[in-house]
């Protein structure tokens, strides 16, 4: 018999639960016969939501997690407390090795808390990173760090490119991966303490195609498809992204409605704009991964549909079956032994 | 005899000089009969284009200044070696009191340098911010700091908070301007060591009105009129803000090039989505002022045409006429002997 991958999604978490994530491990299970979902919740209420949608195959469990945290909880305490919650449940699954990911739309902080003090790090990995795909006008580049953890040192920024670049050579299939640094000009000498401090650490890394500082006007180019920060600028540069794109929307929205004319026009380009702005949506390539725990945690949008949470859970396939874990912790001895 | 308002205005810098630098001044000296501008730079280069321009008044005087710096130099270096480039000629009439202002689209590093070093910061200012101002659904707001100066310590967002108060009420007319740090997350508890820090200190600051945390998320919804950062974070904000509006427009106009209806469509919404784009240009506003110096310095964009030079010189009227280094210098000794 073929491998099982094994996923477990929070079917609690996010603005749409339990509907979305349950339609979305529906839609994955559907499309490969090798993927084991545990739908992690309320029990009653998601078999009443997989009755809807006429579910009757044996891909997918029911575990049962009566608890909820809700995304304004503080995460350490949650975590600490609620252990009959989806996210710990779920993550106790990945750190008992009965599932190979987790995949949850639930509390950001809870998620990063829940990674670290549940699943924990590998060995190796100095602190793990939410790297979240962005979308760029040549596709998607890994925005790599997210995460909670702010006031990075230097070694944190070399395993990021690390990671970042096995992550998407082996997921998302770029060959060789240019990694640029976050920075306030092109030059060497130009940025803060610490990317001056990393940049020639990042330089001399042999494992990584390291192209230089990308300045943020080039992000939306596609110009680097391993983008370092620490968590605070990475945090700054991806929800400005959505904000500033989902206000534009909303402006040109609004300029196409001021006129019968361009009401009319307006409706002529609009399944061309949908089509192009497709290209522009992160979510088709699923959630954003937690790099660097023993098992995978991947963070979708708060937002997030079915779509998002079905790429999310292919994505965690894509991940296991390319041992990314196996590559990282590789990648990081043998670091660790040049030293 | 009415006080004359002296604007310098460097005619070498930026792409399109010295075209659209005179033709700016020109325009602005047409529309304020209270403001002197020196043309500084190549004088005969300059003459040619007053001639273009068919200007006989007596408005416009023009300094010469054989030397260029180029963008690409060395800022510490050209300001220091280049005693007759127009930036340092231009500076010094500023330093001398021969001139209220300047404003130069040139080199962004030897502009900041130049605005320390030559016109000299102000008693008090532990750092002059360079502040422009960033379109929002509902406006615009003053995005402080953006320069050059990296790694700043809790006193000086403390100060940028102040001095972009002033600017923000005086220059822009925004009566009671809502004071935000950039940070990752609402509440207090959230953010670097930087932002931690800082955050209390903003809370008690008794002449400012801060209303918290902003996340980059809600910067282009106009959610505060001074948004207080560091000046990497600034700077990532400022040019991903400008990268990814451009990429997005890009992308949308190959979206309605797409087919024969989208292309019909395209051409009969262009006028109303110009006017709503109009909205969201911020060069209708002027350059970015670098506060807390001995006199006005305005950086504007290096692509800047005509109308955003006249918006420049007009800015500098308002910021002489609004005593606004008064008004700062005032707030700081009151702050400091609260202190």
């Amino acid at each position: 018999m073929q491998e099982q991958i094994k996923v477990a999604v929070d079917a609690m978490g996010g603005d749409h639960a339990p509907a979305q994530p349950v339609k979305g491990a529906v839609e994955a299970v559907a499309r490969r016969k090798d993927v084991h979902v545990f739908l992690v919740g309320q029990k009653g209420v998601i078999e009443e939501e997989l009755k809807q949608c006429a579910y009757a195959g044996d891909q997918i469990t029911v575990v049962d997690a009566p608890e909820v945290i809700e995304t304004a909880e503080p995460p350490v305490m949650a975590i600490r407390r609620k252990k009959q919650s989806s996210i710990v449940v779920g993550m106790n699954l990945v750190k008992q090795q009965e599932a190979d990911a987790f995949v949850s739309a639930g509390s950001s902080g809870a998620v990063l808390v829940g990674g670290q003090v549940i699943v924990g790090r590998m060995k190796g990995v100095e602190r793990p990173p939410l790297a979240p795909l962005i979308p760029t006008e040549k596709g998607v580049s890994l925005l790599i760090d997210c995460g909670a953890n702010v006031d990075a040192r230097p070694s944190h920024l070399v395993q990021f490119a690390q990671m970042g670049s096995i992550y998407m050579k082996h997921v998302m299939g770029v060959e060789q991966p240019r990694v640029a640094i976050v920075n306030i000009g092109a030059e060497e000498e130009k940025g803060n303490a610490l990317v001056k401090e990393t940049f020639p650490m990042l330089k001399n890394c042999p494992d990584i195609h390291f192209v230089g500082s990308i300045e943020a006007r080039d992000i939306p180019k596609g110009e680097a498809d391993v983008i370092v920060c620490e968590a605070f600028v990475g945090n700054v540069i991806l929800k400005l992204y959505e904000g500033l794109a989902s206000t534009l929307m909303r402006v040109i929205k609004q300029g196409m409605m001021t006129s019968l004319k361009s009401k009319i026009g307006g409706l002529m380009v609009k399944p061309a704009l949908k089509q192009t702005l497709k290209a522009f949506d992160a979510t088709e390539y699923g959630g954003a991964p937690l790099l660097g725990l023993k098992g995978l945690v991947v963070k979708t949008h708060g937002n997030a549909m079915a779509k998002e949470v079905t790429n999310s859970i292919l994505q965690c396939a894509t991940f296991h079956e390319q041992e990314i874990n196996e590559r990282i912790k590789n990648k990081l001895e043998i670091s660790s032994k040049e030293e």
